[in-house]
């Protein structure tokens, strides 16, 4: 009997460094999930991580480690899936050129996230060829693999849908060389940092993989609360409280329950509560650190890891080329 | 004694189909004499095609052969220089990619040739973002052999101006890795076509370097000439008459000093100043032609030439893009 090929998924994350409590609820455990009905493809957008750090790209490599090491050690398994560095794949460079050449600039500047992001980062100058160009690189990235789904979260979806027009606008020229990828929308926990707001590195609020026990618990010991609880014997509201946030995404049903009895009564205080949880999130991120220490202390063998998924990712990439190549009449 | 290598020149013509007059003394003399002082890399340039003929490619490949023939016809030396295709050398996309990050939109949008070709090229899509681009693409062709020199018409100088502020800014930022590009100002004669506007092939007035000798003398015959002529009893003015601009070209001094001499005397008709400007015209072609029959019997020997050449081009294009990663902070 024939076995069907699964579904190909691709994701990727830029090389920022060290990854937190939100990469992991956000994005790697379903990650980890996917490896076995999906044949996934995991890429360090490193080309990517170029268009906003151009100026000063002296952390990019390093930052690469980073951040497979927090792959590895989430347990995305290089057996199951193609862990990759983008700008080890230039294929990704050629089929951005050549998408390019169909694709509106008035496209590109209708992504939502274009102004945005110049917005945000008022600091650097956006004003690139390259920063306009993201959405049809990242469409290239997609689509070199012929993926049938992307994982995103919500505030992700516009980008997958130019792609998906970018891709009717290539087939609708040269035939039906890619399929249409199809966002796996990804149900995303909250997941605030130990300031209440969204957990960033640039918020300096975050949680990371690679802390120690001591570093997590110290940091929840910080964190703010249901802003109504001023003292012990206030009764507080977990909806409200973003250590309850993290509760939902760490700690076990029954710890959920004790808390909100607890916190709804004040019969427990809110140092109580919060050294609970840490026993749930140093539990969760112990073993994942000392994966990590050990392969950081073997970095020839996560290099070895990316290397080997480059050239096997590649090699996919490569076949896709010369049907684009044929596709578009320029095969010699 | 150390031989100082010779400087490097990049020039490339788009794949449009059999070459005119125009070619051969606008670009394809000087390319021929340049051979011996400089190492000439000679692209066809078929990305850039699809910047204008995305929407029907089809004719691509078949012009990549067409306008090869009428190089090597025209003294094009494959042992001498590089002759190859544009994208048998992916780098080129890769360096595109790479010098976008640095480069502004807005010296691409005023870069003046590209309001201009939207403008006369109204009846295509021109506003998309490979056509915004292709000021960096051809940065990128000239900049990865590190040429040191572009030969070029006046006309086309603004576009090495702005590749050499591309590299400008990208030496900047990542150190001295380019050269910037010279531009070689080539001489261009005015070389008109039959109806004494430029010859173009669009205008339908062009003689072909593969038109055969009865062709050549066909077009010839029809040529305007001084407006102000009208009998063969008028006196005529060779500076005011397209047909001396091909004297100027093709002929030798002797013709030119009788064509002068009859025309200003009207000692002479057109009709038999144009059959001597024939005499001249295909006794240049002729050898060209024979040449391009030849070599055109042989489309593998043409493909191989063009195969030989790239591979040659890409292992220099390669040894620069290490340069660039390594630069750029992106080497694994």
């Amino acid at each position: 009997m024939e076995t069907k090929p699964k579904p190909r998924v691709l994701s990727g994350m830029r090389p920022t460094g060290a990854l937190h409590l939100g990469h992991l609820t956000g994005a790697l455990d379903n990650w980890v999930r996917l490896q076995d009905a999906y044949d996934c493809f995991y890429s360090v957008v490193d080309y990517h991580a170029l268009t906003t750090e151009y100026e000063d790209p002296s952390a990019i490599r390093k930052n690469v480690i980073e951040v497979t090491l927090d792959w590895l050690a989430a347990g995305i398994d290089p057996a199951k899936s193609r862990v990759f560095i983008q700008s080890l794949v230039p294929e990704h460079a050629e089929l951005h050129l050549l998408l390019s050449m169909t694709t509106p600039v008035s496209w590109l500047e209708r992504v939502p996230t274009y102004k945005d992001v110049q917005a945000n980062m008022a600091h650097r100058d956006l004003a690139t060829y390259g920063f306009l160009g993201y959405p049809l690189l990242q469409t290239a990235d997609i689509i070199i693999y012929k993926a049938n789904a992307v994982p995103v979260g919500e505030d992700q979806a516009p980008h997958i849908e130019i792609s998906r027009e970018i891709v009717r606008r290539f087939n609708n020229f040269y035939g039906e060389v890619f399929p249409e990828p199809q966002t796996l929308l990804t149900p995303v926990p909250r997941t605030p940092g130990t300031d209440g707001r969204k957990m960033s590195k640039s918020y300096g609020n975050a949680i990371y993989l690679k802390d120690t026990d001591a570093e997590i618990r110290s940091k929840l010991k910080t964190m703010v609360t249901d802003p109504a609880r001023q003292r012990k014997t206030d009764k507080g509201d977990p909806a409200k409280c973003p250590v309850f946030d993290l509760h939902k995404a760490f700690s076990t049903q029954e710890t959920r329950d004790w808390a909100t009895a607890g916190c709804t009564s004040a019969s427990i205080g809110c140092i109580e509560c919060k050294s609970k949880l840490a026993d749930h999130v140093t539990a969760r991120i112990a073993p994942m650190r000392e994966k990590r220490e050990y392969l950081a202390a073997r970095p020839d063998t996560v290099m070895d890891v990316l290397k080997t998924g480059s050239a096997s990712a590649r090699a996919v990439a490569q076949d896709t080329m010369h049907e684009v190549h044929r596709a578009m009449k320029i095969e010699y």
